[in-house]
């Protein structure tokens, strides 16, 4: 079994790391290639540099769909999901939309962990697109006071703060970028930590098999 | 002061019946303009549809900014909306989102009508993300037994059944193609009408005001 | 056309006030008059407030229907609007509907600023009404510690609270008394400021002009 | 303990049926008196009905406050109820109120028996306010096939249609004029049905206890 | 008239608090009797203690009930309501559903006080269960700041907290051994305080004499 | 990786088939292993049925956990979720919960399929727990015009009914009995049809994996 992660940006190294994160997941079951959106902005982050990576998100999919057998959209945004979903016949799974639903099948409620504040209400409105609104504990960025620790240490207390002051039972990182991430939170808190390229990885592997 | 209408597709019959029933309701107060979308499918049906109108949408709002003081997304679906409400410093409105909530405003329940079945769950999705769901009586699109009839006479028919059947106290026409065919519904309903270029022209107008 | 605002109190002074930044939005487009309803509190602050102002309400909606175009009710309660949109077989708009609906296009999230703690839950329980308590950043009446402020920095100071604490994109004046302090708001704030009355007025003349 | 049904209509018969209906289910355990409201509609149909009944039904509960341990409104639209909550220092409970929030606690799913087409949209409003709107199965009121029926038959064959159509597993009598009916329905129906005012007097008697 | 309190728990110190303060609310007015459950936990605070419990209320449900008129489930998780209502042909009301349906009718927010922040979340489900989220101003648990002062102490310094920072407006007694403290905290606070077995009580008697 | 399929009932049939159909789906990429419930009912169609369970569920939980890397609960009302999910530090899956919300992401609508009209509310309620009630298009059982039918007939006609009449998008087998159905279902029908234990094991597995 095959399946594309579609990186709808254009940033090598972020695909780079979605790719060898994805196979360290997938270690040999199945095959996963994780190809970046040409014509892309390198980061989304608004919902224009969502649009700017429509026509180029279509041509991939088009392209490869006879080549692979499910298929991943690796941002947390769930960039024209809708649109891969009614274009492709095979099945479609967004990180942002895998990673929040299993998150509320593991917790009463759950966090997520965005990169900047700018990204809140986006991922608060795609929570509500989903209809779980109601369990999500909250949506953190990190604070500036973290400004010169590492990348773990800004989210692990990012999470913290989730856990103890929002009572999230669940952490789930809110970016494709930061894919791996959870190994080293998980082995530092107490909940389930959900990347949501693994989420989104096992959900379109599953469904490719049935 | 000056309104730009964006249709995002490239009919020009579409642009030139929005322009003309924009301008009859304008009636001089303000001036308005109906652009279509450069590189744009000739009509907007599917999730795809939408997401090729992306980058022209883009592209005509960005070179229209500064000579315009509102704008209106001429389309029941709103695509791009959220785009267009981010990268716009003025007040943009889209004819899906405003005969909605308008609708909400003028009875308990309302229904759309639409030009086709396939249509149907797109709107529905679109009346959840506007919170609205519970007063939705229904979306209609003509049935097959009115395939002989004017345009007039099947929306017309629908609309009742909406009425009756569904309990619907608003119609909403859930197409800019359909624009104008409001003033015919009106005069043989004995409920309000809207036309979603019309509510959004009013609210692009007096947001533009303010 | 001509647009009676009904409003609830018999306060001269919030009448006049009205009126003032009725026309003034007006710029003679259209003719709008505010009248005082004949038996009523002189200010509504509770549910008892409300229905005092029931049966002048009524009074002046029935005499005045013949005179004008479309009506607007001057309270950020909406009292008894649904009474009025009954009886009334033209236009009727309520100030907080209107700016509340209106406030869920332009942002995420909005709030209301409101004149004290003792109207928080009611106007809470008004959006919950409309189906927008989702997006409802917060309801907030200036503290005590801004009591010998002006009227404006008081409100200002509760809107940059709103805008940063509770990551309000929207801001809604939540009573008609505070009418024509969205000018000033919105000099020194980066967000659209809602004044119900020039809400109401234009949906009320949009749909007047249908 | 003496509890105060206040009827917001002005029909004697109606207050009568009331007054004997509460009389048999309290049984002398408290004493129950109802009230009809001075210069209020025979019946109410409409929202306007409801306005009309505002005045005089605040001068009965302020006459009534000191000489009475609880008070309920014995309507089924709950009209002015959060008026009666707010100035009253003693319990308030209203028929529909409580009637919606008892059936809620029955069965998975209730439905409404109105007597009327056009008192359906406004009993669905009040199940909205109440946030029961997900487990009403539906408001049905007789349909013109049953006119030459008898009161008893014609709603129950309603109730049969909600129980057999709608999978209604408890039945509320919509409207106080059909207080009593709930015994006879409840011997030809295998499921639990609730008359407004029963269950409005026990909770009252109860809040009045403690 | 007979009512069981089925005491999901083996305590028998809570199920002698139950009986009394049942008793003190019947004051000979119907008969009630608590009955703890045979081979059931000491207390019951996660879902494993509720689903030990399961066999010993179905036992006790079925061997009690020619002899009892109305059924109470006494602890505020409702545990196994959903069976309790389905086996048991007369009327079964838990003590959760009861407080915390009431206490929506008794303001615009309410508050539950519980013993430990284990149970935060299970109680947020449950007034999801029922619907209740959007009116639930906070579940609170006492701080440790509280440890060493008195039960009433604890929880009346916490039902300050609910209603000066939550704006509750009603406060539920959590847990069925708090039964009785709403007496001493009604007192000392401006709001109504709820007992769930005394609601339970009412709601269930009143259906009994149905 | 080992996973354990716990059967809810004792029906040595229906474990048989549900280890039939997940050994055909895990084609060996793990182990998978179903044991039926000590102590429970044949069949689990009724709240009281799933109580029976309760204590053997435990205890098979209890005694298996260290020797399984994750867990389904093989019966589509989810029986003791929150407890199993509770007790076991390792992933627990249900299959009602894994295939509702697998189905919401595979289209906009979707309708379970369940075996008779008894167990309709049941579904329901657990779909309203999910928080996806609005995007439920139906619930159907197969009526008994179909009584004679084999069982593929039977539910392929239902299905049929689910897409044409509720437009359902997806079809959900709400019954571990009706496992491996979906191959057969899905060669007639034009919409994803999902086997919840098979949804279950990819969620399971991919969970076990992290």
């Amino acid at each position: 079994m095959k399946i594309l992660i579609i990186n709808p940006n254009s940033d090598p190294q972020m695909g780079k790391e979605i790719q060898e994160n994805a196979e360290d997941f997938a270690k040999g079951r199945f095959e996963v290639v994780c190809k970046n959106t040409p014509v892309a902005p390198a980061f989304i982050e608004t919902y224009e540099d969502m649009s700017k990576a429509a026509a180029g998100m279509i041509q991939l999919a088009r392209e490869n769909e006879s080549k692979f057998d499910a298929f991943v959209i690796g941002c947390h945004y769930d960039p024209h999901l809708d649109v891969m979903k009614e274009i492709l016949k095979k099945p479609v799974v967004g990180i942002g939309e895998a990673s929040i639903k299993i998150a509320s099948m593991l917790g009463h409620q759950f966090s997520i962990l965005t990169t900047d504040d700018h990204s809140i209400p986006i991922h608060e409105e795609l929570v509500r697109k989903y209809n779980l609104y109601e369990v999500l504990a909250s949506v953190r960025a990190p604070g500036r006071e973290f400004d010169k620790c590492s990348e773990e240490e800004k989210y692990l207390a990012t999470a913290r703060l989730a856990i103890k002051k929002d009572r999230a039972e669940v952490i789930v990182l809110g970016c494709a970028g930061l894919t791996g991430l959870d190994r080293s939170l998980r082995r530092e808190l107490n909940v389930p930590v959900l990347d949501g390229v693994v989420c989104a990885l096992f959900i379109a592997a599953g469904l490719a098999e049935i």
